[in-house]
């Protein structure tokens, strides 16, 4: 079911993103597995920067008293709550929360706010100002310092929303199980969720590729993304959501309940004698691999039987630190990685860092937008020697460990880029250097690509965000995001066709490949590997032993010659019959 | 001649962007056509922000005498030159300035730094947040005052660079004709050239797309753009620069300087015979229009042949006003340019504004992207009312006036974006509903969007900045700009194709078209019609009309099967042998 942006049955209302109804509920995306049933809780909306040219009344006296017993309620909430997360135990809770008390005790705060209401602001603009100039003073101070703007930046939201009247923004507080309902999630908000109370996601906006989506499959909680209608849902109602399906049930009845239960049932089972290697039902093999963001992520990878990894991103290795990673610690990541692979493949993606994503010991310019700014291997342009250290230290590990390593770099365009890097990868004494194949220019000329680089593995997240010139994290424009979308899927054809031209194998490690059905697509037009979040990979799995390549194929043909997101993925599943079984259908 | 992101024969050196040197001089990429010769003058690299964590030594009390007395020095220079802008008769300037002296002193601005000032901070980071502070004030206000934020900026770096002694920022001051070297030039940088002073334009940056390309050719100044080498030449030293060729020498002999007269006589030449509408030697008809942003430009588009306008920009409607114009505004604008071309076609894009480009009376988000954010038609999501007033005022002008009036939409997606728009079109009693295709899912399913709609107008500019995932305004990827990158061409073929297929016109409107030799290429590539600024058209026309449609495909194939854009425009080149008669080989 896709979010349409035009409802075309009004010239003038175009409806952005509304959700269908089903006969018995809501439907938006299902993205992230499972089955949950719980009351609603929903999440605050975020703060909003006060008007920059809002004033207070004319007594500054009083703007000022307002403030000081704002900072003051905030300082003992959160003072409270740490001592509650103490009591439970939780002392790495307790500690940042008794670090946010004295922030917010500071008396640099209500001073230099003070300053701005004697020339008449509001306390909620002046407070918000100082909280930004202490912001950009710890931020440019770097490192471990820098690290913590986030937490001021809450604290700063509390004092603007107590100012305000605004409801206290955050995950709302609970000692029962709930499902929690937000406009969309920013991945600051989702790093608070606790997934023993939090039994599934709900968001009106957000698409399958969104930080919400791949969160919620990583935390393996049930997701439904892009549900216009869930906006008006009630505090506290009874939802069943199912996560594979994407339908929500308001107020279902025990049977319903029970229903759904039956279908997970199925699924589990399904999933449960989905083993070895991925195949499809006439053997044509597909390596099913997994995403990771470190060392810690191996182990669910081993238990959902990752063959491999199909993308190691090795951000953590450079953010929230003042120097460049040694050698040693390089080594050290990779080779916890490569350890737990010994017959299988750890695909290593060189830094991809950028003006979105800082590193403290590099400065860079602000850019108008990021996403279009030097990053992933462009900042070799101005580093070269990050890059130098990063291959050397992978060329250290593959002369020594026994999985096979293979490396590729983000944000490849054109034949010079895949010259340099392939280049550089040689020169460290690696012998697999690939591309991300997540910029358009790189699938249209994948033809001149595949004769230079040694594999393919395509990137459906930024993919689609460039071939539709649409943000990711923009939740009105999450339908171009859809990776059913017609142009992605051509896109998905060409690049997988000039690899086997070539001779190269190309695999897929977008969001993308974590959908069993799309996974059939996708294995259809030719995509040698698919990798994912470790606990999609054993529905994958099973939707691939369950259809032949001859299937596969048939369902990318129809896909392909679809014109919208919602008829490809129709026409997909029609042309693989043993979706039902599974449930998916 | 290409820039080179890659330096190829060292693997650690990746040099951005050099330019090669030709046996007698540097050679950039030349955007606008024209030879120039002056000595050198430099734009001063703009101001930086200072570091948010500056302190001054200990003494406020001198750091805030430091500060008035740069306030000072800077109101005391704005007014002697807005004193030197009356006596010259140039009021409008003088009045601008003249406000300016006013904000400089403003008894505000050293009372919020002070603040600052006293909490330790040093006067160039307190000023500098104080101006800032007056430039969000002013920017809520909207309307008028929010026209005035770069006034401010422009003051702002003016007292930071007296406190940090750097040099004075902006175009500097002469008496005498100069030609102008700059790392990159802003819009902003752009606005304040005298183009009887200013004979020619060098930056080290930039691309054939750049502002600074767009604005040359749009004033008729000669234009070298990306030529690294630049950056080291002299102040005061003489220069000869070709803005065809792109070719500069430095200290050239009078011989020399004769030569280059003589291959721009050639040119005029060529262009002064160059009359009537555009075609092939062949005979094989090419539309050849202008691009105009607004009814001002009507009269260069006449006197350089334009057939009708091709891109009618109308954002000058919507920008720096507080409220939505009028209907009967609108109508004016519209008919003041309709009327030109009684027999001619006139392409009017419906208002292509956004994040980038606030409207006042508009709340618009911050977005992190806004390239790819919530701009062009997917405003009507939220403002449809605001495309339909400009729908019905198009719909009235196009009942009254005689030329054909056509409407297109920027930053079509899909099919959804294409099917809203052509409905909305027809609603209003409009008969031609086109769309740029601009966003790389329209050009690689051109095939869908070419039975919806009734004509393709091919955005190089933006396709091309989405296609490489690019930013148009960092100069260190200017080189993935170039209009004669592979995949940018495989786009446009792909797109001309399904035009063909489905009997629609398409053209292009980006400025590759403004190039020649490209120009070749595109008609050889199946576009129909090609718009441009209007000083290009004479130079396109003669290039057109001394090749036959089999030369020009010839080129188009010899391009496509290049795989940089070097090699691409080396190889069209080759293939059409007319070109040396026009200087251009």
């Amino acid at each position: 079911m896709t979010p349409r942006r035009w409802d075309t049955s009004k010239s003038w209302s175009p409806v952005p993103r509304s959700a269908a109804s089903g006969s018995d509920g809501l439907v938006g995306i299902g993205v992230s597995p499972g089955i949950a049933f719980a009351p609603l809780k929903r999440m605050a909306e975020p703060i909003a920067a006060p008007e920059a040219s809002l004033r207070h009344a004319g007594d500054a006296e009083a703007e000022q008293h307002r403030l000081t017993q704002a900072l003051h309620a905030v300082a003992t909430e959160l003072e409270r709550r740490s001592e509650q997360a103490r009591s439970a135990g939780r002392d790495d809770a307790a500690d940042v929360l008794q670090a946010q008390v004295m922030m917010a005790s500071d008396p640099g705060l209500p001073e230099g706010a003070g300053a701005m209401i004697r020339q008449g602001k509001a306390a909620e603009r002046a407070i918000f100002d100082t909280f930004n100039t202490f912001r950009d003073m710890i931020t440019s101070a770097g490192g471990y310092m820098a690290g913590r703007a986030a937490d001021l930046d809450d604290i700063r939201d509390r004092v603007v929303a107590v100012l305000t009247g605004a409801d206290m923004p955050g995950i709302p507080e609970s000692d029962e199980p709930f499902i929690l309902v937000a406009h969309d999630l920013a991945p600051a908000d989702t790093a608070g969720i606790d997934a023993d109370l939090v039994t599934a996601l709900v968001t009106v906006q957000g698409s399958p590729t969104s930080h919400t989506a791949i969160l919620a499959r990583t935390m393996g909680i049930p997701a439904v993304v892009a549900c216009a209608s869930a906006a008006e849902l009630e505090e506290g109602v009874q939802l069943l959501v199912d996560g594979s399906s994407g339908t929500i049930s308001v107020d279902p009845d025990e049977q319903q309940v029970a229903q759904a239960r039956e279908v997970d049932r199925l699924r589990l089972a399904a999933i449960a004698e989905s083993t070895g290697p991925g195949a499809t039902a006439d053997g044509h093999r597909v390596q099913l691999l997994a995403n990771i963001g470190g060392p810690d992520d191996v182990a669910a990878a081993v238990a959902n039987g990752a063959e491999g990894v199909g993308l190691y991103r090795t951000e953590f290795l450079y953010l929230d630190r003042v120097d460049e990673p040694t050698l040693e610690e390089q080594r050290h990541a990779y080779h916890q990685v490569s350890v737990a692979f010994p017959n299988g493949k750890v695909v290593v993606r060189t830094l991809d860092a950028g003006a979105d994503k800082p590193l403290a010991f590099i400065p860079t310019a602000e850019e108008p937008n990021p996403a279009l700014g030097e990053r992933g291997l462009r900042l070799a342009h101005t580093h070269a020697q990050l890059l130098a250290d990063q291959l050397e230290a992978l060329g250290q590990v593959h002369e020594n460990d026994p999985a096979e390593l293979l490396v590729m770099a983000p944000m490849v365009a054109d034949v010079d880029d895949a010259e340099f890097f392939t280049r550089a990868v040689r020169n460290a004494g690696l012998n697999q250097a690939g591309i991300m194949v997540e910029v358009p220019s790189a699938a249209i000329r994948a033809r001149d690509l595949a004769d230079i680089v040694d594999f393919f593995s395509i990137g459906t997240n930024d993919l689609a965000q460039y071939t539709y010139a649409a943000d990711r994290q923009v939740g009105n424009l999450a339908a171009y995001q859809n990776p059913w979308q017609p142009a992605l899927l051509d896109l998905i054809a060409m690049t997988a066709r000039a690899a086997a031209e070539a001779e190269k194998p190309c695999g897929v490690c977008g969001e993308a490949a974590s959908d069993p059905v799309l996974a059939c697509v996708l294995v259809g037009l030719g995509v040698t590997s698919l990798s994912m979040s470790a606990p999609a990979l054993p529905m994958v799995r099973a939707a691939l032993a369950r259809h032949d390549l001859a299937q596969c194929r048939a369902a990318a043909e129809a896909a392909l010659g679809e014109r919208d997101a919602e008829a490809a993925n129709a026409a997909a599943k029609e042309a693989l019959p043993a979706l039902m079984e599974l449930g998916l259908a």
